[in-house]
């Protein structure tokens, strides 16, 4: 998949080479020859005869896995003893944990934390609900829910097999904003199922994170949740996305002096981030955009429309296009791209108008090469870390739900994404901005704090912090 | 409701008095006054004119803080600034938290724990889902399910009063078996839904623990979900309460030198944890019982039998007993209450057979009070912590979930809640057993181990072990 090694597919390989010999001074080398990248070298046992040895490394793929460990152990001396995978070895057990927060060393913490003590607490909140976000996990809770549909890249593979990403998702959600997520894996994908499984467990939760449910269910589902729940409601692939594009956007469009409202907008991707992207470049001002599927232009007169498909077709491509992504690219200002890899070429860059920009954020492989996009457009971004200009749903799911549970917030509204992306944009300062610099990086400290601010504020008098009992 | 002051009803009042005076030495004499207890008293602020003092004390009620806080404000030259409660200190924000086992420090840490390294995890479980008990938090998670329907003694309170004691449930469980549960508070009491749901999210969890469900709903929850899933689901109200009383009887049994087998038990209570007694104790060998509900013993002759009573009547008091508690108690060896506050009198426990054993579990009131069951029975327990032999649930359900999730077990057998109450009361040695220490303390460091093992030992040959990757 990856065309260069990556730690995310990092071996370690235990071996034993002569004591004595200059086999040691060879693994690097052998690693190396075979295309891989050594990140650690740890002799873990050196005895007389034998030094036993760690040697971590970085490879593409399974095949370039075996050529490196084939290459190790074809160095004289060498025996090969195990070979660990970093990433499987750090997902183990799982990747998170509940923590208590209250000590239970003797009886009288016990009397505090559970009977008799608690009863009190629970009548507290049985009197007056609201009292369950200041005196439960409520106050900080957010459920990961899944159907494991449309998991990364990988499509319908489960609830199961989405487990591992929505822990991943819930490890975020703590290091970028203190959140207590938990992951919700649904053995289900139907919408009505979906929707009442939700609704039974919401009372636990300040706020629920729709992740990888596949277009069009999607919709539904968040719009009937958004109408039963008094806790706010978010699909992240949507709003996620449509947050970082807005905000990229309206960076890239300050580099190369266009406004929104101006710029002929092509999209490839009409799926749940498609639509999401689009609603919140509309809401922003956008008024020029045409958006294509993998069967071409959507437009009023294609027999295939969808009530989502409908509702594109009815608000984009006035002009009625009916033809082909490649025709819809050529001339215009923006291409965004959340579709597939691959369907564009440097040339079709080259045939959009002066200054272009082109957000190729379909992962791991982007709509178009970025080094080809790069020689034709004015400022390229990518879902990719290994470019500049990652676009990152990190960026704002952090910061989103941050905001929305310390404003105790009921719902989302548009106001709030809004808010959102202008908070993340505001973050690259007039001095930063550059074509290669649009997006702030994910780990730049300002940006869960600075996404949060501008939700809380656009939540109202909504707004408020802890009390005391 | 408590008749001694407690810690689960403890304040902290903040105060000022003249630095000069003798009011410091006139705070403590104040709460005892008016019957409180003192626990500390801090010096927080210490100027020339003042002091300000945070006085801690246990009281008895909110009538009784408001008594002591009257008191301490009649000492000469005292201003009250602020009154706390204690366990609602405790539970602001929540008991409970989520943590990331994995750092996420820097891209290669990201890269490894969520895209694009989580991808490879994800495909691994798809084509083997056995491998999610490996590679996620389904190893080591457990759900906390309730619907609010029979929360403690407090009754129907809804989910979200509920949710402090379900924190601190998976904070017990954390402490006492370091497994990782998580409260889901079910917005439905509607036994189709319910059963719907958490079939729906069990995918994410090894183990669901129902708690604090209403009889009869809970039977029928618990025997569909167990039809349904391929994880372990246990009603803790039901069967951990079960194994507690057949191990603290067992260990009464020896004390007064009688046969399971032989003895006549009077029960009272004919709910969710009066039926699973009933239950464990007649497949541990129990053939004589009668049990009594509020409308005296359960015969075939009533005609409001449901489902469960009629099981009962089917399968004890095989004489058609017919009269009320009072009259089955007279005579019989044993007596369980899991029912009612003070619904017997010494002169009841008098009225039983030679070297009776009394357990009186309805908390915090017991259904005769321990210490005129003293008087007359030779064996007491109880649920309360102030009277030696509590009878504590904590005792079983750490350890039992250890064991299923050690074992990877798919469902839980009596076989397994046998082994598990013998497992509790062998923890007793020959040499400790006495009629005040038949049941072991929650906090001896070696039950959950035990019952743990007895548990995975009769899940048998499913015993596995972390393997590495």
């Amino acid at each position: 998949m990856a065309t260069v090694p990556s730690v995310s597919y990092s071996i370690t390989v235990r071996l034993e080479v002569p004591a004595g010999g200059k086999a040691v001074s060879l693994l690097t080398h052998a690693v190396e020859n075979a295309g891989g990248v050594v990140t650690a070298l740890d002799v873990t046992n050196a005895g007389h005869e034998k030094l036993r040895i760690d040697v971590t490394c970085a490879a593409k793929d399974a095949d370039h896995v075996q050529a490196i460990v084939d290459s190790l152990g074809a160095v004289e001396g060498v025996a090969i003893h195990k070979v660990s995978d970093r990433t499987f070895l750090m997902h183990l057990g799982g990747k998170i944990e509940m923590q208590s927060k209250v000590p239970l060393r003797n009886r009288d913490e016990l009397s505090m934390a559970y009977t008799p003590g608690v009863a009190r607490v629970s009548l507290a909140i049985a009197r007056n609900p609201e009292d369950a976000r200041r005196l439960t996990i409520k106050r900080n809770s957010v459920a990961v829910v899944t159907d494991g549909s449309a998991v990364l890249g990988l499509g319908n593979i489960g609830p199961a097999a989405a487990l591992p990403v929505m822990e991943g998702k819930a490890a975020l959600f703590k290091r970028f904003a203190g959140i207590d997520a938990w992951p919700i894996c649904l053995d289900t994908q139907d919408v009505d199922e979906i929707v009442a499984t939700v609704r039974a467990i919401a009372p636990g939760f300040g706020g629920i994170n729709l992740e990888d449910i596949s277009a069009p269910r999607c919709f539904e589902v968040e719009r009937r949740l958004r109408e039963l729940l008094d806790i706010p409601v978010f699909h992240d692939d949507q709003h996620g996305t449509a947050i970082c594009v807005l905000a990229a956007l309206t960076n890239a469009l300050k580099v190369v002096g266009k406004e929104l409202s101006e710029v002929r907008i092509a999209m490839a991707g009409a799926g749940a981030a498609g639509t999401a992207v689009l609603r919140l470049l509309m809401a922003a001002g956008a008024r020029n955009v045409v958006v294509c599927d993998y069967r071409g232009a959507v437009h009023l007169g294609r027999d295939d429309l969808d009530d989502s498909l409908r509702w594109i077709a009815e608000h984009t491509n006035s002009e009625g296009y009916g033809g082909d992504l490649r025709g819809a690219v050529k001339g215009a200002d923006v291409f965004i791209g959340v579709s597939a890899p691959g369907i564009l070429t440097g040339d079709d860059v080259a045939a959009m108008a002066k200054d272009a920009v082109v957000f190729a954020l379909a992962n791991p492989e982007p709509e178009v090469s970025p080094d080809d996009a790069r020689e034709h457009a004015a400022v390229v971004a990518t879902g990719r870390s290994d470019y500049p200009n990652q676009i990152n749903n990190v960026l704002a799911f952090p910061g989103v739900f941050r905001g929305l549970l310390d404003a105790q917030a009921d719902g989302v509204t548009p106001e709030m994404l809004l808010a959102a992306a202008r908070a993340l944009a505001a973050v690259v300062t007039s001095e930063e901005l550059g074509p290669n610099y649009i997006i702030p990086s994910v780990f730049h400290p300002d940006v869960a704090n600075a996404v949060a601010a501008a939700v809380r504020e656009s939540a109202g008098g909504k707004a408020r912090g802890f009390t005391e009992a």
